[in-house]
């Protein structure tokens, strides 16, 4: 399994949120939801070995996770609005159980802390500063945490740096989350073939 | 100058397509924002030295070529409906003689054999079945031509193939335009570094 986390420090907590306006009113969703193509979408299919934790933040109530599962998924459409419509089924379940609110996406009132406590694999933490990750060992099955385009807080970065195994970064210039996802599995593909 | 030139064999040329139905009505719209976000967007900053042409093949009235250039492009979103109203205001210049529609987007009336014609620099072809990239030598000065989820017709490979100096593969695995394109950026930076 190929996991990575996400951290939307201002995406919406409310199954209201805009669909109309996802960058803007519904806090960086868009952010979150292009992380999550980059995450589960090849050419033509879903990757069914990853899956991406959103991790939202923001207001009216926080914390919730969704966790988008490539094996169970039906299917991810390349439209952020379409998959808006999952996230927005996902946060009507504001349980601390986590829930199949529809095919492969999985909801919690969860943060940080909750989401690595149910994760196995060694956690690999991709921030600007880190080593260069062709560098670094890392292996088959494992989760990446990175976060929106706000850095960490004092306290989320305590509580990533308690589990994680390295700090990586993708390259010399720092680029959007989802583009760093698609870098991280560009380099996981040329080191560990399906 | 990083180049990079996407064929939207479906997209639409006419500037009233639909905002709501990006991935459909507008002829797969998104996929080209997204490839152009890819290109040219870095965390809070745009690329300097970078453009997008985005070359748009869809009815009602093919062929259109829409040029964002990073060095003159005041702002592009990472929300795609915002940039599809750029998109709109370049498409309702039907000219042959390339216009600025707005800062930094230039509307044409050109297909990829005019299209290619314009640049000077070496022009690579991405495609998933090239050498692997990180094999290649790449100057600093490129041109990379991609096609969107339609590979180009025979036609259209017989116009790059006339001009192209390689055929590259950006990995093992098969990905969406704007994964390529991130992943061509990343493995551009550490190589030309700045």
């Amino acid at each position: 399994m190929r996991r990575f986390i996400v951290i939307g420090h201002r995406a919406s907590t409310t199954p209201d949120f805009p669909l109309d306006d996802l960058a803007g009113g519904a806090g960086r969703m868009d952010l979150l939801l292009t992380a999550a193509n980059a995450a589960l979408l090849v050419s033509h299919d879903l990757r069914r070995d990853s899956d991406a934790t959103l991790v939202l933040l923001g207001p009216p109530d926080p914390p919730r996770a969704v966790r988008l599962d490539g094996a169970r998924l039906q299917s991810l459409s390349p439209d952020l609005r379409t998959n808006a419509g999952l996230l927005r089924k996902a946060l009507a379940h504001g349980g601390r159980v986590e829930r199949e609110t529809s095919p492969g996406a999985f909801a919690s009132r969860r943060g940080i802390v909750d989401v690595l406590e149910g994760i196995r694999e060694p956690l690999i933490h991709l921030r600007e500063d880190g080593n260069d990750i062709r560098e670094v060992e890392i292996p088959r099955e494992v989760a990446f945490i990175l976060s929106d385009s706000i850095e960490l807080t004092g306290e989320e970065e305590a509580v990533v740096a308690r589990r994680r195994k390295a700090v990586c970064s993708v390259g010399p210039v720092s680029v959007h989350t989802s583009d760093a996802i698609a870098i991280v599995h560009n380099e996981m593909d040329r080191r560990h073939p399906a």
